[in-house]
């Protein structure tokens, strides 16, 4: 997996400048924007999605991006446990915000899936700081326009209900019921992992069985382990293009209380990382990491804890790119 | 001023249940629907409304009724320096929750208007917990739809702006363009105290001393005195009905830190108390206290001085609706 | 288990009002006081006991009953597990809270006490809010006077002391030992799981084990596994009534830090679900959740892990009523 | 005013151990029990009353001698506006906590006066850190059981209540009612200062002129300014021995949040120690600084201001001895 | 005052990118280091120096930049008192944080000293975001080494200590001893203005006050108010160069709790900005903001205080360069 | 294990003086300095070593011993899983604080060595509250200045880099190579467990593997279990003299977010006793539990988990030294 490491791509080392300095870009990456020059070459961009716009609950995500840069300056360059560096295998580099209108849900939805439809054209991946979790939406519509794909969503809720408050379709509990009846998402290579919480009703549930999604409950993710329910994702997934969605309220509110909607009872900061190592060899196009909130983060635990989460899916996403390139 | 005072609308004492005790209504007061045989009785109800799809920088203002309801079981029952009762004065009760549609900006708006549509019907005077600063637009629909009000606004900001990101008219910077080219508020009798903070433009200034708007910057009023000020509020609004409009980032935001927009150098807690007991007289046909955003007032403080702004406010608004029925 | 549900007394739902909205009763259900028409429908009472005259140690319980209601309207009304809805199951209510003395130990006790003597007079199961521990002897003094019951205690400390500080019989630390020599509880029908922390003496467990409780530390909790300890538990309370008191202390204090008393090395919030879960079948009469500090709970995440546990309690609660109305 | 200066009482100094370092005694002096050698030396004595019995809202202040001993170790050893150094002009020293008894009111009462009456005996000055309101009553019983003092009150309530829910006489809105009622303090030369905040009704006030204390409110306070107020004080309370009693409520809860029954519209710090100072001069015997609630007062600064103040309580006190010694 | 304004130095409007998105530049300007193109036209440079090395109690401040340059993208483009926009009047940047060295105080020292020679060497003036005191001194290295300057010291501490713990000559207390000593800074065109806090000694100030420097206390500050003293204070400067050191906790630790060493006492944040307006006019070459520390900061009410304060600082900076281009 | 209990050396009891009394000296232990005629019967003293200037990133763990000793005074007496009360089995104290030089790392260092030099030579055996983890180094200097020792590293991180930013040989993640080259320690007895983290690279691994250190990661101690570790912890240590290390990062940062360098996916707080609760039997000579920072620990939970580590430090220390007398 060796290559010339481009030294522009490095992140800032703490032997040159202490991790509390510095402009806080992701993982203190170069900062670029679509006019710089080395734009061409980066692979694997990590884009803030700073928008709440679909929450009906506590608001707040809208500052994730912000916060989850700050706390990613104190990520160093290695995965000890995979042997993976991302860095050092594909040029990555901080390539902004998509800038949103937080008064327009619509025109935020257009702005973000144009955003993400330009990094498809320049063969970006996208790993991508929300904002709530309707971004998923406009980002599949931007990456998934030829085919639909596969989806890993890591969650204590489905997503998948059909409107709200009188007929609504557009919020952070409907985006996966939209992507898959806009064509964006296979429902049969779509699977869910962590659900729980209390519930109105199951209709959310129904129609994701009836579509042919696998839901796994946190009590049978429990029971079989990580390792055990990942075998199986993988297999459901398979080969084709995928893409993974980690709604940070899939950890328990304990290790993220820093969210808009938690749900007690969940897994640990270790079964975390466990099942984001366990998608070595998924075939992934983008993963995002989605619903940090901030202003409900008082010691920033949950931002800490959120950019852990990214710094692992950019491992694997670092793998399926040289691995795409193979 | 004297009358018979109804016991059903007594806000339940300290001496009965500890304050930290019971459901949390405003004031202690009871809680009552439109369907309630109590309702026609009301005079002055206190109305949360819970949206803050009108934010374009930090949010939270949706929390504020929860929060400032919390914390208004700490007033008790009488003002020691007016002298007002405002319980034993009028009817008060708490009218609960406008239900905003936190995704749909028209809609909620629609729901808000139609809301005090109907208190104005039933004649009751509204004393309101925001909510961003937009609801004030809605709620002077509601009360103002026959004639065009004076208007008092407490704030650091003019919220005369006429557009936001590409034309989207209706944030929480430009309600009050809005109310005065619909015709809702007389600019003549309207006037602004505490006007300060960064500024991108004047272009809001400028419209405003176009249509005739008194603007006082926090340098005058520190200049003149809280006195001196609203001497010269109360000559400008005259006898003619009013609305008194409070954005708690009027106050300096060391002691109000829980809102969007803070600005420094602003007044302290009991300049605030100053120059709401100077509204005296004044012909108030309601009132609202708006911009308290909870998630960023960890101790509730800012919650606090809120709802001890908002008695005061209640002390001025009895004292209006009795003076209205001599 | 269907039965025509009745519309008055369902939770308002988050599709009518967002649950950041409104005046926040216990589960958002109708607040009822005893001179209520409704009040002799109500099967499942909600009571708050905002009390903590029997601390010893850090105080704050008396705040607990405000936060719970609070953070209860993040409750959704179905039981994804167990399947069960208590709303449609019984019908549920907020009785308010129990109004206390909060400088005067005896006389707060008898207001207890004779409020839950009312409630059983009226065949109303109650779920009750505290408080601190030594609230549940006027509870059980309240519904258990006819015969002893069964008890089925969650908490890290036995609470079995004698007495404190030169002979006060009544703190948080004896109500336990209060109610077995009055004949409240039966001691062979008792159990305690989860007893951890440092210890001046082993005075309690020796007085405990001589009476025949069977006392299950937390290493024994952890070593047999939560299924197992519970099915022990289920067979020494057998048949007979029995009582449920969960104090906030059995799980482990990064869980649930706001509590006056924490022990680390406790459980995870999914091990408290499954504890719970575990009752049903069990002849419950009643349960209680206390010991939550909000003062110590800045971010209230005790508070949502309470009210999850209040709702696990409240299905298993509602099962028993139903049972017993079979 | 010089004299030998007793090393074994001097406060260890940063300039040997940094402010954050060593065992948090009060002001960083030595911490004496009565059997130690060194006590009858003793002039100023600094205790803590770790008690909140008497408290019917928000409690916490039973913390408050914890914290305050905390902060105190920022405060160095001389008033720069005063030229007053208390620990060389006099024998300063911790002596430790009265133990209350949490769950006893009257014992604990009664443990705190003859705590006092103690220091009486061994003609100990004490500066006393609470605690809630209600330890004025037993501290007066200890020191002014032989003649009526009087007392000057920094406050925003009276304390001048008869009883409360139902007839109970000890709370700490009562003590100085009680202490009154009891020949404690001589009410002609009784001033209290900064009263405001809402009100059931004004027995209180009624009460307390009808005996002739002299109640300066808020109002009045910062219309004539803390020179003038504070000069009538002066003469109000004479030549002959006074005590002083500062419930930190006195400030702005702004400046002061970490107390538990905060009136917005207060003074500032700055104007806290101008009222202090003023004190220089006046025959005090005493003096208490109470109603800190270190769980309302995340960041501290509550307790900092705090031993602020009882740092200038301290040098009038100094003062006070060695005007009493000339 | 008009020119051609340079787009590329202006900031992000929230008209573009709200100002909770975006990757955090001081200012939302350009950030460069001195090898970019446009660092020649830079005329104002924002330079953060995240170092505490120098400090004896409570630490953090190296934590000031990140936490400054957060709050700072709430700043928008022109001050309204003055009529100054600094961003359209001067090309301002941010030149990114000098790297210290956290364990090694000399080698800090040396590389902060050179990182300003450069600035100088480039002839841009630099606004500072500290780091403790002790930053001023390698700063003033830097930027005096031809000639002493006057200096404007906003201050609770005088900071003219000798030494420190056996004989340290550099920490937070000395720095304006050594600059002195070191001939950077002229004693007779020096002051200092709102000194206050207990001592142990006065030996800083009797040093200072041999030397020629002005030192006005907290106490005359109020007395003669802002802009008396500010008047002096130009006096005293007079029309040579010029450098304005501002340290937070010269405002009340109230209004700027995130500091090390506080002192209550103080003035407000409107008289914060009404002593640095006062510095139009002043030949200033440059000027620092120093001592916030985020760790003591939970609700960023500090950092947003001192980038307030920091942008007043950059309208009269500007003022001066482009006076010193006229 | 019985012997003659001395009075002089046990805790204060809760029943005498409840926990949030009294000056908070380590579990409530009597203060003593070595000038104290009681201090050559000490056997087991209690040290804090408030200093963090080897710490790179962020820092405040200067803070630990203040916070450490608040929240010990809810310690009881006695281990209800060992059986052990170590205040009953040897003589503990609270000997109080290092003091550091904050600003000078060297002076620091020789401070520290000097003062366990003098323990050792007075044989207590030290029990010491950090600190960075850097003061483990003088620590070892002063215990093992005989003969290298055996070394039990709980820890995220090795700790065993060899120089920082440029050749600065002494920081917080150095101390462990610098006392292996210094002949403190002996690597083939030594052994780390819980490392793990992003890493910049592997240096400090293979230098570790290379000197013969056994370095369990995380995922081998989950895999094998806290039991199976320990015992190859035991065989590794063997029965010569050995030293505990605990750094507070070795757990989960949610149950410890108060240290510098967290590192997610770490053990919990019952997996944390285990681990020292096996440590019984083994030839401790002195431990430490460091890297508490409380300045990142706003609810105190990390100081009440660190001393609740220290207890069980404290029990398996006492025991070995009852071991060695006998």
């Amino acid at each position: 997996m060796t290559r010339k490491i481009n030294p522009f791509f490095q992140p800032v080392s703490a032997m040159d400048l202490p991790r509390y300095a510095g402009v806080p870009t992701f993982m203190r990456l170069p900062y670029l924007t679509s006019d710089d020059p080395n734009y061409a070459a980066v692979e694997l961009g990590l884009v803030g999605v700073p928008w709440d716009g679909g929450t009906t609950n506590r608001p707040g995500a809208r500052h994730g991006p912000r916060s989850l840069r700050d706390y990613s300056t104190m990520i160093r360059a290695g995965n000890p446990v995979s042997g993976i560096n991302p860095f050092s295998s594909v040029n990555c580099a901080d390539l902004g915000d998509v800038p949103p209108n937080p008064i327009d849900l619509h025109d935020s939805m257009e702005r973000i899936s144009t955003f993400y439809a330009g990094l498809k054209q320049n063969k970006i991946t996208p790993m991508t700081a929300g904002g709530d979790h309707l971004i998923a939406l406009p980002i599949l519509r931007g990456l998934a326009s030829d085919a639909p794909v596969g989806l890993i969503q890591f969650d204590s809720h489905t997503d998948l209900f059909d409107s709200y408050f009188g007929g609504n379709k557009y919020t952070h509990g409907t985006p996966f019921r939209r992507a898959i009846e806009e064509g964006l998402v296979d429902p049969k290579r779509m699977v869910q992992i962590g659900i729980r919480g209390t519930a109105y009703n199951i209709e959310d549930v129904e129609w994701g069985l009836d579509q042919g999604i696998r839901i796994i409950r946190i009590e049978e993710f429990f029971d079989r382990g990580a390792a055990d329910v990942m075998a199986e994702v993988r297999g459901i997934v398979g080969t084709e293009p995928a893409y993974c969605t980690f709604d940070i309220d899939f950890i328990d509110p304990t290790f993220a209380p820093g969210t808009g909607t938690p749900e007690i009872g969940g897994p640990n900061s270790f079964q975390a990382q466990q099942v984001v190592r366990a998608l070595e060899g998924v075939n992934l196009i983008g993963a995002d990491l989605v619903e940090v909130s901030p202003p409900f983060d008082p010691t920033g635990g949950t931002a800490w804890l959120g950019v852990s989460i990214m710094f692992e899916l950019m491992c694997v996403l670092s793998a399926a790119i040289r691995e795409n390139q193979a």
